[in-house]
């Protein structure tokens, strides 16, 4: 944690009474008593505040010196004397507030860095912070509050709304973004698709790659994410959707609102994804697929058709979980069964 | 299509004749018929071209608004008597080519942003256009009517030949390109490789990366791909081969021309391909293997042998296609068999 | 071997005797006979000196003619009468040591590019190289004989020890890196993690990413991978650990000493990694595990459980080796069975 305290600063001073409230959660003590920040629960301190993420910490909770924990109603019993307990529905929602009590997010500075190169006919909305050596083609028009890192690229005629924050690195072009945007280190959002047509004779032609990319208010892309363009019309990713790092996000791939796509995820082009679908690290799905609203797909799995909404689905090629799991332990227990294997051959 | 006008900028206005002449179709009606753009099915006007990608799209052809449709000869039926219906043999090679019309690719400007930062001696060739806050090193020799984008960096001594186009963020190294080659923000070439030995009291010792990467002319590399140098000698892609986004290639790749690598596929180094190879999206090749012309490797494969040419494999570890189908599907019968999961072994 | 002179420039010209005492190996000969340079066994002249990865390069070695090949010692035998034989327990090795003295590692120039931003406030060590358009922020301590490429951003306070090496695109953030680490072009570090909660209306909100990343002395990281900073607390990776191309390291992932994690692998939140751990290409581990030293995960792999020290485990999910490649063999047996399909079922 000393490391972290570097990067961090000091932490605001915070009572007791505006953590509860924070939390949502009641105790008994001091409501002037001040804390002092947030750490986990091995290495809090009795000016600390900590959270206990489920019961696998148990053991840490039980030794934790931190001052106050948020705790689960059925791990309070563990909870240390010297400690407050303040009971939460929800541990690590609230432990969330609390913490940004402490240690709320960085504003927006307001200034533009000398070295970055801002085409004359770009708006740039009031309050906005653009970092040094960061590129802002002609006709973009960037919203207020917005945070725009070092060497960033945002192209001809993109727009982004109000509170967006563009990290270091990233490209945007082609590209509509809503407020409150977030795109983590290297994310690349608006290049051209992977389309191509085969001539007579055998030669690559590009596809015509002419579309864009909409995000919704709020939606996140990881660091070195993909999203191409459209090849005609838009590529979406929908309001509050979450994509982690190194995913891939094909030409035409539209998502509802609230997915979920975890490190390493592909996409291909043209699938539809209906609301709240998530999908595990590295999962794979094929192009002009439609996915419905509250899918889940395991980790690894290939999904290569359909999936109507709310089913579960793992394996590659994906199948519905049931399934699924019963031929892996079919198949594990074929792996596991200690005659030789040349006699485990069905008959 | 709102958003896409913005980014495309006004259509050029074609007649009928010239976009018959570039799809190769017939059609009656007045040549000198004016069309203002193209459109998805659903969304085209009277005065926009469109077509129909297959079957599958057989609904909103009925449907369409769109003055002009490309078809395959089965689909011409389905045409509107609204619309002309121009058949073709390749549709979206066809629909590609009368895109280009409307839109053709963006020329280098020829001019140097004052803010490129570019060695005294590299060469750049007539009609070549870098971005701002591009980095160009000693020795590197830029062809004519090249596209450097913004934030690149083209290393020491590297070649481009005439004609590529260098998106955002890319950095090539030790690398020598042919005409024509497109790499897409954030494409990494020539870097060193993932090679190294262990010493005897188990520390790793980086093995010498002293090689160079050679990209074919008219090869792609996509958003954020990753092209390791050689260790000894060059990493080569051969002519025509399209890599889409995160794709990793590793040291002393070798592919032949025109080969074809989905999102996020990794090739082990030294494995070589030869002429057409396909692999689908996050398929993997381990090392030193041979991969003949024209194999085709599903999704997510994973490849641990030499495949002979022409054939098809999937699965991990891949298979033939016919082997690996055919074990999915005993593994499907056993994971959705009625009867409970404990019964199934086989006896 | 053209294109490579072209990057290397003229190598140190090396006599025999020193090419022994770097090879840890005797033969006779000339000690004062000068070479001039590595290459392949197919393409190095009598001027060269070459070696011989393993007997499957045994046609090779046959035919060469390097003017020296280094050999283990049950391939020395057929090295041509033309070459000097060197006898080697481990060739690579020696000729990594071999090929350094031809080619020695790049030094730092020393020199701070006139367009590098650096804060004022930020300490850079001497001897340290800043490339071109450089971002440094404040507060930063940058050690000794560093190189700091083209275009990399080091965050605020960012601590990087003597000898580091970044390359070009790197942003390193809300890090301490330690002696000697090596960053490869477009490595992300210090972004933050993947870590949301959801509130009671289904929004979700982001969980707080308040930690750091610690890098150990000699860790390397490859070109465009990702290690995010904890959400408390530090991600780690452990000294001399070496990761490759396109790697994901999810937030407080913590590993030992020498771990070694092939292009493409995923390492999701908080798990822990012994010392010597090794995963193949494309391998995933689910979050929260523990995974003891000296383990190894084949590639494409789907860890979902806790490893025991020194186990190999294959397959998705991932199993014991002898089990997993069993339940293989089973599955290849009913694929390939030459009835049809619907006959395999097991009764």
């Amino acid at each position: 944690m000393a490391d972290d305290r570097r990067f961090l600063g000091p932490p605001r001073l915070t009572p007791l009474a505006a953590i509860l409230t924070a939390a949502g959660g009641e105790a008994d003590g001091d409501r002037e008593r001040i804390f002092e920040g947030v750490a986990p629960l091995d290495s809090a301190t009795p000016s600390q505040v900590s959270y206990c993420e489920g019961r696998a910490y148990k053991d840490a909770l039980v030794q934790t010196a931190a001052g106050l924990v948020l705790v689960a109603p059925d791990l309070a019993e563990f909870v240390p004397a010297s400690s407050i307990a303040v009971i939460c529905r929800d541990t690590a929602l609230a432990f969330g507030r609390v913490a940004a009590l402490f240690h709320p997010a960085p504003t927006p500075s307001g200034q533009i860095h000398p070295s970055a190169v801002i085409h004359p006919d770009a708006i740039i909305g009031a309050g906005t912070e653009i970092g040094a050596s960061a590129v802002i083609g002609a006709g973009a028009e960037i919203g207020r509050n917005c945070r725009i890192g070092p060497l960033v690229l945002i192209g001809e005629k993109v727009v982004l709304g109000d509170d967006c924050v563009i990290h270091s690195h990233c490209s945007v072009t082609h590209a509509v973004l809503g407020r409150g945007v977030v795109l983590h280190p290297g994310a690349r959002i608006g290049q051209e698709g992977f389309g191509f047509n085969t001539t007579a004779d055998g030669r690559f032609v590009t596809a015509p790659q002419l579309g864009s990319v909409r995000l919704g208010d709020a939606v996140e892309v990881g660091a070195n994410s993909c999203v191409d363009r459209g090849a005609l019309g838009e590529t979406v990713l929908g309001a509050g959707s979450r994509i982690d790092n190194l995913v891939q996000i094909g030409h035409n791939v539209r998502t509802g609102r609230g997915c979920v796509l975890v490190s390493q995820v592909g996409v291909s082009g043209s699938t539809t994804l209906g609301d709240f679908v998530m999908a595990g690290g590295q999962a794979g799905l094929t192009g002009h697929l439609k996915i419905g609203s509250k899918v889940r797909i395991g980790a690894q799995a290939g999904v290569m058709n359909d999936v109507p909404p709310g089913l579960e689905v793992l394996g590659s090629p994906a199948a519905p979980k049931k399934e699924a799991i019963r031929a892996m332990l079919v198949l594990k227990r074929l792996g596991s069964d200690s005659r030789p294997a040349a006699r485990q051959k069905p008959e």
